[in-house]
Formats: C-alpha cells, structure tokens, sequence
C-alpha cells in the first residue's frame, strides 16, 4: 500500500519550520519527504489542499475500557468515586466486555487525533486483541500487582513485543500503594531479567505520599528507586505530590512524567508542577487517563489544561510556550513509552500521521500553525488519523470494517449489564 | 418558515428531566414541544434519531473581531500581549475589517453551538451589521469610554434597541481604570435616564483592583457602586479578584458575574472563586473573551476550565455538578445579558437551538447525558445551530449564503496588514 500525501503543510516536530511539499507512506512508513512527487504508482492519492500534516497525539496513560463508565461516576468524593461507583462495575465485568469497550475508546482516539496509547488495564490479552483488530498503536503496561495480574505476566511480556506488532508491552506494578511484597519480588526480578523500563501510577495523591512516609520512611519515588525498579527508566502516571528528590531521581533515571490533568482535577488531587519539572529537565509527557476519570479521551482538552494550569499558577503568560505543550503531547509522549519510531515526521519512521484541517473557523486566520492547534484546536479539527500507514478516520468517517451504531449498542448493552 | 424536530431528545433546561419527543418552530419561536406531530405543513422535517436538542450556549463576553490577533500575540507577559502587539494592530483597523473579522467570528460561533454573544468592540454600527448579515443573535455594549466610542453612544443605543431585532443594545464602560471622568460622568446620566443595566470588564487583574484602592480608596465594584452605576443591575466581566463585600454588592444590585477562565490563565490574572460566588447567590455566566486572549471562541473548553479549577481549588471533586456548569453557560448566561426569550426551551421562546450529536464516541455510552456533554463534549459534537428559527450551521456546513473560503481569504488580507 502506498499512499501520496500532497500540497500539504508537513510540521515534522523535528524543530524546524512547517515545509511545503508531499509526503509518501509506502507500507506501514515515510518513505518521502520533498517537493517532486516520484513517478511511482500509488494506491491512493491525498491532496491536502494546504492542511497540515503532522504526528498523532501519544496518549500516554489510559484505561481505555472504562469508558464504560463515562457520565456515571462523576461530581463525587473521591471515596463515593473509587469505592461506591468504579470498582463495584468493575467487578463485574468480562473479558468479553473489555475487549468491546476497548474498541470503543479507539474510536475516540482516532477521531481525537491519537495514535498510540500506554495502556492499563484487566485482561491485557483482551486488550491486545481489540487493539490489533481495530488497528490502534498501543503499549500496554502488565502489571505485577497481583490483582490485575492473571498469572502470565511473563508469557504476555515474551509474546505482546513481537517485532513490528501494533501492540506492544511493558512492565510495571499498578502503584506503590496497591501492591503486596509479593508483587514488588515478581517485578523486581522480572525489571533486572528483562533490563525493561518501570511504569506505574505514582505520586497521584497527596494522600498515598503522606502514607507512604509514614509506612516506608521515604516517598514512593524513593522506595521504588531503592528497589532498583528504576534502573532502566520508565516513568511515572500523574506525578503531581513530587518533591525535588523525587525529580532529581527521575532526572537521574532518565523517567518520564506522565500528567494528567483532566483526571488530577476532576478528582481535586492536585496540579503538578510542571515549572519544576522543567527546571529539572524532565521528559514531560501526557496522558488522558480513563474516561472514569476524565470524561473523554481528547488531547485537545490536556493541553489547554496543562498550558493554562501552568501559565496561572506560575503567574507567567510567558511560560510553557505552545510549541513546547505541542511536543509533550507528541514526539516527548513517543520517547517516553518506547515508540521512539512514531515521535516525527522523517523519512524511514513509521506513518502515525494526522491531518489538521485549516479551513476551520478556529484554525482562522493563519498566523501561528502550532499556537492555533494548541490554544484554539478541538477534535472538529482532525481531519485523518492514519497509523501504521492505514487510514482509520476521515472526514468523519472511520475505516475499521464494522458498523459504529452496532459497537454503541453493544456497548450500551454491556454498560447497563455493569452498573445496574 | 415552520420547522419540525422529531424523534428528539429535548433537554429544555428547565430543571425537568430530558424529554423525548417532538419540537416544533414557527417563524423564530418554539410553537410546540409534546408526543404528538401536528397536522400542519412544515418546511423542514428534522429527525433528529435521537440526538439532543437544547438551548444555544450564551457566550457572555466577546470582542468578535480580535481573531485576527489569534496565534499572533500567546505566549508573551501581559506588557508585551498588550502594548507590543494587540494595541498596535488594533490602530491601524478600518471599520471593513472589523465588520469582516466579526463575520468570520460568527462561523466559529455556529460550530461551537453559541448561538448569543454579549460582545463588545470598536464600531458598534459595523459589529450590528455584522451580526445582522450572519444572523447572529448578539447584545452589543456601548462603550462610554471615550476611546470605544465614536460619539454616537445615545443614537445606538436607541436605534440598535428595536423591537425583535437580532441585535441589541446595553450600556457600559471598558473599565473603571480606562475611563476618564467625562466617561464617567456620561454613562451615569445615560444609566439614569433609561433606568438601564450596566456592564464593565471588572476586577481582572490584581493590578487594576490594588490600583483603584490606592486611587480611590475603595475597590472597583464599590466605587461603581458608589456612582449608581448599578442602580438598574447589570454585571461585570472576568471578577478574578472580587472581596467579600464586593460580592455582597453583587447580589445586593442582581449584577452578573461573567467568567472568562481561557483568558483568565492565559494572561495569569487569576483564578475567580466560584465557590465564594455561589455562596454568595450570584448568576454566574461564562464568556470566551476575544480570540487573542483565548485564543478561541469555544464554550466546551471553558465550561472544563471552570469545572476544573473549581474542583482542584477547593479541593472537592463533588463541587460544582455538570449540570450547574451547563445551565451557567446557557440559561444563567440569557439571563445576565437580558435575552430573557433565550434561555430555556418552551413554548413561545425564541429558537436559539442546537443540536448535540449522540453518535460521536465520546458521547457514548449514554448514562448521563448532561455530564457527557459538560465533561467529554468537544465542538464536533455540535450537529446543528439554529438562531431565531433559521439553521445556520448544519453536518459541518455553514448557511449562510457566502463561500467560506473566501471570507478566509478576506481576513487573510486584513490580518496580514494589520499585524505587518
């Protein structure tokens, strides 16, 4: 399959200025970038009229099946969330169910523009199935914590990281706070075996921090440096209560923050610190969380929390320029889960292209391309999603195969099942 | 012109319960909302499958016509945003651009769902014809600060106040700090004589409100009080930095509090406590501000801004439910700017409808559809928008009679002389 892209604003996210010209994906990638269009025979042709071309968005922290639980558990405490609303449907559910509801979130991610996921969640073979059927980019992280653990925790890491699969895997616990000695012994051995990065929510609420202090005697980013779980990087989800020790160590492990904002506030944990985390030179990247904690699965809506998150508090207009957010949410995301091959648009990387329509109002007039999508873009301005060099959304329309109304019903009927 | 909606799922605004049914538009008002279709002749049939009608969203405070600077001043300190960028292009304007520009505001307004804007701007005439040419239902505060007010302030706001015109008209100052005393002492015989609300950009900045202390010895909401200004009610723009008493004045006179938190945390002036507010019984309603101080005209972004800021600065994620949040940006908004016909769908309203699109993913599944559309709700959900009675936007296309890609071009023109 080989693809032309023409007349299109090609914004790389290598630095330098948007460029003019054409694009070629042949198979899953770039293999031209220029101004001549090669004589060659190609399957399709794309004229982008003057759009812009630029990577997808890395979702870098997700539970994509809760979506389930989208509108039902919101404006309570966290303790009403957790424990009277989330866990009881999730206890309920099938493999069946979360492989359904998977497929559903994915089409939210093309329509939004995203074209990888970290993920976390029950049944990762489950996950795995549904990301491969519907096409979608995504790292799943397996977990040690015995609870979302089904035992075959090494089997799913030797077998998800295939060569050149959609899907790939990591390793990590759920969090500090969830997880037995039993499950730090299985991580520990399995992080030195594989020498593989460590993922996991950490740091998320003020509370677990405070817990782990007094239980531990140090915070969690501490204890879990201390078991050598960071010693070949990874990074942590949320990361709002780090102290500067904390960040010295990420800086030293080379770990990724991970925030999400749209969850931190709508569950009142905090704001990190984003000014700091700079100053430490962190790799800053950034996740939606699950829809239970969100509502949506939009980069679009991250950004705009992020960048007027951090512009307030900080005091300073000045700080976190669009173009630096723009990569957060991009080539950053890409380094921080592994997909080192889906950060920019260069000839020889894999084709995780979106198309941003400037003929949006909001897109209007052409001043700053970068500060337009960050500041004013929404999801009505995603115009293709193509991942792995195959077209799955397009002018509204998604390319999977199957009919949308009948994934809604299935999903709508699984949705009353659980929280009935 | 008679329009029938049926098969929709009405959610009135009312504080009733979404109800299914069929809803019917005679010239520019709602005639009918039940179970039944009317024996009658209909221009347009509707079937909405489904999806949600409800009121337009109320964006409360605007100044149209600074799309132009979208993309051209972020990023900068509030000395440099303003004087080294948007005043030196705002002076070298014509009343064409600004009547082009506020034009080209009106497209984005339609695809975000707005469908009544409280705007102000230079050139009240050319904003009125503006408004009038698109169909946009627009309240226009005059200025009597003498810099926004071409002399004719008492003239428009007589002619502008016609019976059942899209257009009206309010009566204001730009600021307590950027008016004189003739400014002052002209709009408190005009607020007299026509017994009128009285609307200002109030209490933004810490600056301007430790400045009038010093200047007057009294905070801005007093001092205006103090003149009468707000003897006939009215409201103010932004109010980040209201005291108690302030707020008690606020209730006391009915003024509205309109917030504007996209720009609020782009320029870091701060954060409004809607806690206090609410406490104190105060209509809040929400604006976008102007496109450079946003940079987009997009009431889902600042409906997640004011959810999520109020529930990470109070700490409790059970503050501030979806649907307070949505009435604010849609009835309490009517209900501040004085389109009382506006507010809510019922009979004998006028119709300023929209329709929200259930089969967008992220709107699935349907457990609530209120939180859905608060907290998972982006602009592509917007399927339709109607302004008394006439479909201006619709699937992605705009009626409006003009080709949109040439009034791009239009405001292409202009916003590269302006900004060169």
């Amino acid at each position: 399959m080989k693809t032309l892209f023409k007349n299109a604003r090609i914004l790389k996210m290598t630095g330098e200025d948007i460029f003019f010209g054409n694009l070629i994906v042949d198979g899953n990638r770039i293999s031209y970038i220029g101004n001549e269009i090669p004589n060659d025979k190609y399957d399709q042709i794309i004229d982008c009229n003057g759009n812009v071309l630029m990577p997808g968005f890395k979702d870098c922290h997700t539970h994509s099946a809760m979506v389930f639980l989208r509108g039902y558990a919101d404006d309570y405490s966290l303790q009403e969330w957790l424990f009277g609303k989330v866990i009881p449907a999730e206890e309920k559910f099938t493999k069946d169910d979360v492989y359904e509801l998977t497929k559903l979130a994915c089409l939210e991610y093309f329509s939004s523009g995203i074209t990888a996921v970290m993920e976390m969640y029950y049944f990762p073979d489950m996950l795995r199935k549904a990301f491969l059927d519907m096409n979608m980019r995504a790292v799943i992280q397996l977990q040690a914590t015995s609870y979302l653990n089904d035992g075959k925790l090494e089997e799913y890491y030797q077998t998800f990281n295939e060569k050149d699969s959609l899907v790939s895997a990591k390793l990590g616990l759920h969090a500090e706070y969830t997880s037995s000695p039993e499950d730090f012994a299985l991580i520990e051995s399995l992080i030195q075996k594989y020498k593989s990065p460590f993922y996991t929510h950490l740091s998320e609420t003020k509370k677990e921090e405070d817990d782990c202090l007094k239980n531990r005697g140090m915070s969690a980013t501490k204890y879990l440096e201390s078991e050598g779980l960071f010693d070949y990087g990874g990074g942590g989800y949320h990361c709002v209560h780090l102290n500067d020790e904390d960040m010295e160590i990420f800086k030293k492990h080379n770990l990724s923050a991970i925030l999400n904002t749209g969850s931190n506030t709508k569950l009142a944990s905090g704001i990190p610190n984003v000014k700091k985390l700079l100053d430490h030179d962190i790799n800053i990247a950034i996740g939606t969380d699950g829809a239970a904690s969100n509502n949506c699965l939009n980069m679009f809506k991250e950004m705009a929390l992020v960048s007027s998150l951090s512009k307030v508090t900080t005091g300073d207009p000045s700080f976190l320029k669009a173009e630096e957010i723009l990569k957060m949410a991009t080539v950053n995301g890409a380094h921080a889960v592994g997909l080192n091959d889906c950060d920019v648009l260069e000839v020889g990387k894999l084709a995780d292209i979106i198309m941003i329509d400037l003929l949006k109002p909001s897109m209007q007039p052409i001043n700053n391309i970068v500060k337009n999508i960050v500041y004013a873009g929404s999801k009505d301005i995603v115009k293709m999603t193509m991942i792995n060099g195959k077209i799955v959304y397009m002018d509204g329309k998604y390319n999977i195969g199957e009919d949308i109304e009948k994934m809604y019903q299935k999903c709508q009927q699984i949705t009353d099942r659980l929280i009935k």
